[in-house]
């Protein structure tokens, strides 16, 4: 499998750099890996951390800015970052209002979150965790104990980092954070399998007429698969899923996101059958956002995230936030 | 080849109806194929249309708001709009200020923009052409007499964007917009071949190791086939064609674009390539934006554009803008 790579052992490292070079506005230290927005620390105001494995950009180096993330911790390919790593992301962005690790329910993040949490609690930082835990698909999976982390991230950055923007207090972010969290549901599929740097070839076999319904973000095993089906019947399944576990309630923001080998025009495409769907059941939707933003490397695939937005939630979705691969109201 | 659709002759349909769900912003009439701000014609200002075939998304769709297009019309994929469609466009922009046309340098787009510039010049409206021909890779190609538009679309698309928002007349916004096409080049490599939803696999054949120096972004032939390299050694073969055409001054911009089946993390890679090239021949970067935008489909594979940049053109890019691909300052 080719990559657009100089060697499988430098492609974080290589990265990095480049990210650096396209967006001054960031502090990017490689070594360490900690991509920090350059203000930070923002007097009086809250941090937010988040990291997980590389290989899910832009997520989370890509949502570090004003109204965002203050901070991210990139690991190895689909790999946890270390404790260090979240630690000094941490103390780059503690003003001594507290910090909220924003974290993937994988095992090894978690741990490794709850680790750092301890290091910068002995420096007199307060650390609140938001746990994401929102796809539907599968109980327990390949490097999870209970639900998978994938698509309400984007939700669960974007929404806490607008209320951390405005100057609310510690347990205030960490609580619309678990709002976010609790309203949200993903369910995801796969068309080809994802290949890692390292691996050089696809890390599962998807015979060439089927897909596999209910992936996760790392080539984990989704439900079942199927002979291959229409964008209508794709979404139809995903939705199934999602509403049938959805807390109910009023309008909801919509994610239509690429997994990241699947062009854009198919996205939009699969957008369309998505909003009709919600329209026939009665789902008003507020927002959508469609496009590449939380991945699994080449897999080409999408998932679908809703999420149920009250108006404060729908306002801080809305409010100016200013970060790589999400940018308006400034 | 499995693609996220309900079939290869509703693709287009699908897609804009997908579009138009996602962006109430924007006016997309799915029957005529035109994609219009919805606050057009604005009062006073130059209108600015481009289109071409589908299958480059973002472009053109994508860049259709606030500082940037007024209207555009996609084809079919890889296909020519027909005149009528640039010709609704056109009069739905028209507010007695001129439009101008952005054309890629494709046989079919040229002469159906010129049909089209030809009917609604009958009804008053002035029309000025902006040619985009910046892919230093080929002379004539497939569909093409002369150099083929690509990644400088969206540097003419955006600064004449700029320049009409703040109410410069006709003359002026084409004249930008040539400057920018005559400042600017653009070289492309594939790493796979491109499948269009209609003909279900690849266009071309491009063995497994090795790679396409020089493609367009329809699977047209590039200047030759290598074993795959390094993204360090196709970062300098692609700015050794682009720096020996380019012309010489100041600063440029630079676009490191995805072709559609590359991750972002290959493209921040292979930008951080791109810096470290032009640090060590004195060429000073003044923006670099990163990621998919001007686009083949699932083609993997990356394109670099420079365009030299004066402090003009450089305002100008800055400027603020509100589309759904590209959006900062509002």
């Amino acid at each position: 499998m080719k990559m657009l790579i100089n060697g499988p052992d430098t492609v974080v490292a290589d990265a990095l750099r480049g990210l650096a070079d396209a967006h001054p506005e960031l502090a990017v230290d490689t070594e360490k890996r900690v991509v920090v927005r350059r203000d930070a620390p923002v007097a009086g105001k809250v941090g937010l951390v988040s990291g997980g494995g590389t290989g899910h950009e832009p997520l989370h180096s890509g949502f570090v800015g004003h109204g965002m993330l203050d901070a991210a911790c990139p690991g190895e390919v689909f790999t946890s970052p270390v404790p260090d790593q979240m630690a000094a992301a941490t103390a780059a962005v503690s003003a001594g209002a507290g910090v909220v690790h924003i974290v993937k329910n994988y095992t090894g993040d978690v741990l490794n979150f709850k680790m750092a949490a301890e290091l910068v609690e002995d420096d007199g930082v307060e650390v609140e965790q938001v746990l994401v835990d929102d796809d539907v698909a599968v109980t327990d999976s390949l490097y999870t104990a209970g639900r998978r982390g994938t698509g309400a991230t984007l939700f669960v950055e974007k929404i806490t980092g607008a209320l951390a923007q405005e100057g609310a207090p510690l347990a205030q972010v960490a609580a619309v954070g678990r709002k976010v969290n609790e309203s949200s549901r993903t369910f995801g599929v796969a068309l080809t399998a994802v290949t890692t740097p390292a691996k050089g070839s696809p890390t599962f076999d998807l015979p060439s007429d089927e897909l596999e319904l209910g992936i996760g973000i790392h080539g984990e095993p989704g439900r079942e698969r199927r002979k291959m089906m229409t964008a209508r019947e794709i979404a139809e399944f995903s939705l199934d899923a999602i509403l049938d576990d959805l807390p109910p309630g009023g309008p909801v923001l919509a994610l239509v996101n690429g997994m990241g080998g699947t062009p854009l025009l198919e996205l939009y495409l699969f957008n369309a059958e998505v909003h009709r769907i919600l329209g026939e059941r009665g789902v008003q939707v507020a927002r959508t956002l469609v496009g590449n933003y939380v991945t699994s490397l080449d897999m080409a695939g999408a998932s679908i995230t809703l999420c149920r937005a009250d108006d404060e939630l729908v306002r801080l979705w809305d409010a100016p936030v200013n970060t790589p691969a999400l940018r308006w109201g400034m």
